[in-house]
């Protein structure tokens, strides 16, 4: 089903490192004259299919399409995409990426739907946000905003405040800083911490460390600051050479990315005291050259009086979209080439495809919801011992895989029994816990 | 009203034999290369006005305007065009049809409105779905898939299954099967059979007989094949010289054209037992060429494991619509010509205007609903004699006038007594019944 | 925030009289071949940001902008802009009008809200509508209708038929009337008069006197007559040099403009016997020349079967609509030059910003809903003495401010007191009460 010769964006991690600082320069291309590129992407069409409202995201990409010299169309339904009724996913991108368009943004409620797109659709697709799980483009945005305003991105101090459990733009752009080699500090509401699936990953593959973190006075947001942690990536940079990494002072921040609190993903949690930047946080001495970030749309947590302070960036975040989108959009529709090679990852095996026996333990996967009926589970692994970690061919979710079973034999043992290590591939299959191997009708040998 | 020059698609009925065959070509043009034709319809603009949702046929019609060049605006509406509230069908055509449009897609959930929007627009109007009257682009996408798969449509054999009542695609496409001469086996759900007025019609315009039929072992749609019935045009092909057309055995299918049941204009209707397409239906010996079509979107009806089969084309069927609209839209705003000659049909006079006393028998039809308060009444008659037959010039039910009035007497008269034959235009009107005539203060002189 | 070099169209006035006229011959230029504009605004991109759903007013503005070749987004929420949750417009116009759009047509349901949007907006605004206040595209539509009927504007009479006092389109066409010199007869539906500030301001801004009016028989609307009024301008014509504007006698009608129920904006009021247009109307003696106008969609007050007398416009009216759309954008976006200046109003200081006092009587104006949260009020000096009216910068509400007040000292004083004249900017601020100002922290010395 996956056409080879495709690229597709669906988790930041698609791109490469040098790739993304390609695509910022074709943005400042882009940019210098919005109104001059109406012929490169001329006969081209894309679709917008968001299954969950964006008005702004909808809109930065149809206007980054339409400055292309493309042509738009558009399907924003709201509607329940449950499992019994109405048309699947992979129906809807097999359709609409058949001769409907050239290209997709897809924006989908459950995690991990974006990817499920991209199987299916035999033109690229773009993820406009798939539930809790990524956000690229939006990353690819505040990376660019940020690298614009600093000129750099490894090294800075970057301190993101607020929601940042729900927020998925804020777990995508978490990992981006990582790789790039920025230090994170987070400054969560309390409640809103990082979840622990994002640390754990921070930790495998940037090989981050966290440690307790002070900030100095920054009022407003410091009555988060109790749990302040400092993230910083063991291998680009010197800080990582500390080895005991306790509490960090940061006197100079280069950022402040605010989130608004993502109601619609709460399930009751107080928000009164939500932190609010103000005049006076900008005043503080740390916050000297920081700059102001947020997603947008704003809701309370920044005061409209700080809005024509130089340090405010999130208008020109917003505009920046536009440019930034436009680069990447002609590259996946092979209007412009880019020098660098695509990630790695993409080369390696796509997955233990039907093999698994694991069920993504995320009950917002698609595979939990509207897939159930067409999709077939598919893990990665992601550490072969100490026991096995796959991740959710979807939505990324990590599973500890305690046991090892044979397809043919419909046996299973504990992942550590020599048994388990003499199955091999394809009849070695994971599962979670005994009682799942059971109720899949495997029998355990271990006694 | 009626702009002499324009050409409108609102009923399958409005392109001829040789022109759907003509459009097919150029389709087949058009698809060659579909991001070549942005030059072709440049400056043109297509109004999408949607007053029931269908996302689906607007994104096709939209890609399809977009890749001949031109512009799109879109109405979508869920409005429910009542008879107190709203703007009336023929204003929005008027308006929208006036400068801001070049060419209207009119899908509205009262059946004949689309002949409404031809009537009253000045541009090309293109049915896009109109109650449960006709889907025409539907169906020349669907003979224009066939005629691609087969390398013809004469003498094919093809099964239609599910529900075949309340689903306006089967219809039309059944009157353009009997046309091109193909051969159609009903394999109806239990209850949802094709209604008389649609079998009245195919024998009475296209010859059409019907015989019991059996289909071999089709498992999955095998169910319901006790209602299966083979109907076959008289004068086409030699099939029909069987003067003692009865039990047609069908050992070679052709197609497999399966619906989802339209729950939408139930009724209640159980559907549990609905028919389903599985890889043992394309298992069967008769299926061994067959292709699948459905409409889509499917819900249930065909098992998601059969899509990779080279047999199943429903996605191709999709893919085929840009194309073949493409042809179509560039065909109705002049920019492509077709050598033969526009439908007969259309030569004749339109319509007992504002003579009939009839009121037509289809409760969902324009004239009973929003056109109640601007529509004049408007019939064709189809059969002059025992008794006469007349149509809905809207959503063509057909009604029997049993009863025919002289319109300055006011008197009414039996439809086969000497006095009714006297009547002679345009005096002459007809009546269902008797009481119908009472009602509309005409006397009763036949005792 | 204000971008100097730019133009808006929030009200008519923003327009000059001579600007308006050039206008018109551009619109008929555009007119003479609507499809052959297709590269005069390439690369641009209009956002059509739709708080308030309206369909045939984006339909005409995408068209418009799709017939001079740019491209359209569209943002059409229906959200309820409450003042606690959601994007404040503020906003959102500075993220649309950053890179996605280079003009934005901006319909809202608060009065004022266009006036904001093109305040923080970088890009020209055009107010598609907002709440009670304007809808200058529709006047300039309206005002080039009548232009091209009649070929001038000055000395028409005009007939203003129906809900004369929640119609916007009424309100600006009024003041539009007066400023070109034609005089208006008001025939409201009882209870639905004009409103008092419209009155006001007419003859304030433009002198107009009002006199008792008949107008012959009119059948159909003629019931609302007994409350008709003669409204003509005291400068550009002859009539006004009578002295004594007793019982003016209406003899030949120019054009009868017919309005629907506004029922959206109503409270409850009994429409019962609404005015209906019919050919009994147009067969009145006085009606023989007028020019029947409604600015669409009609409901009931307009019969279906005067739709194709020569005098009935309406239809005629909204397919100026585009070409006259055409030539505005053309001319906010720099790709038409006008010889005429622009209005002095726009030369003149803009307010009396933070210094003000006052709050905007209007309940439903911006600065009491959405804005709250973040403008601050603002007003203009309309009359400087007898007492002191302003009028709402954003909405243009009057309000009389019988008190001034010193910020720095904090004292407030009756506006005819030697102590309020001494009170000099930009220490003057105005209060419509003693109670007002005591609630801002005032004191009243006047004893």
């Amino acid at each position: 089903m996956l056409d080879q010769g495709k690229r597709d964006l669906v988790s930041i991690e698609d791109l490469g490192t040098a790739e993304i600082l390609e695509l910022f320069h074709h943005a400042d291309e882009f940019r210098a004259n919005l109104r001059a590129w109406s012929d490169l992407c001329r006969g081209a069409i894309m679709a917008t299919l968001f299954f969950e409202p964006s008005t702004r995201t909808r809109l930065s990409f149809e206007s980054a399409m339409l400055r292309l010299g493309g042509g738009v169309i558009t399907a924003a339904d709201e509607k329940n995409t449950s499992r019994s009724k109405g048309e699947s996913l992979a129906d809807t991108v097999r359709v609409v990426g058949g001769s409907y368009a050239d290209i997709l943004v897809v924006r989908h409620p459950e995690d991990g739907a974006a990817r499920v797109a991209a199987r299916y659709a035999r033109v690229p697709v773009i993820n406009g946000g798939d539930g809790a799980h990524e956000h690229p483009t939006q990353t690819l945005c505040d990376l660019y905003t940020l690298w614009k305003e600093k000129g750099r991105l490894e090294g800075l101090e970057v301190v993101l405040c607020g929601d940042l459990r729900y927020s998925r733009t804020i777990h995508s752009f978490c990992y981006a800083l990582a790789r790039f080699g920025a230090n994170i500090v987070t400054m969560p509401y309390p409640g809103f911490e990082l979840p622990d699936y994002v640390l754990h990953r921070l930790r495998r593959d940037f090989g981050v460390q966290a440690a307790a973190a002070s900030v100095g006075d920054l009022p407003g947001i410091a009555g988060s600051s109790n749990a302040a942690a400092y993230l910083t990536a063991s291998k680009p940079h010197q800080l990582a050479l500390f080895t005991n990494l306790t509490n960090v002072e940061v006197n100079r921040i280069d950022a402040i990315y605010m989130t608004r609190a993502q109601r619609e993903r709460h399930t009751g949690e107080d928000t009164t005291n939500y932190p609010r930047l103000s005049r006076s946080t900008l005043g503080a001495a740390a916050a000297k050259d920081a700059r102001i970030m947020h997603p947008l749309p704003r809701v309370d947590e920044i005061d409209y009086d700080i809005d024509d302070d130089p340090r405010s960036v999130y208008f020109r975040q917003a505009e920046l979209g536009v440019p930034m989108r436009m680069a990447l959009m002609a590259f996946l529709l092979g209007k412009i080439q880019l020098r660098a090679s695509p990630p790695a990852a993409l080369a390696v095996t796509p997955g233990i495809a039907a093999g698994a026996g694991l069920r993504c333990p995320n009950e917002r996967c698609i595979t939990n919801n509207e897939g159930v009926r067409y999709l077939t589970r598919d893990f990665r692994l992601r550490e072969a011992e100490a026991p096995p970690v796959l991740s959710c061919a979807y939505c990324e979710r990590e599973v500890e895989a305690r046991f090892v079973g044979h397809t043919q034999q419909r046996v299973v043992h504990r992942y550590n029994s020599p048994e388990a290590r003499h199955i091999k591939s394809p009849q070695r299959v994971y599962f979670e816990s005994e009682a799942q191997a059971l109720a899949a009708g495997f029998e355990c040998r271990d006694g």
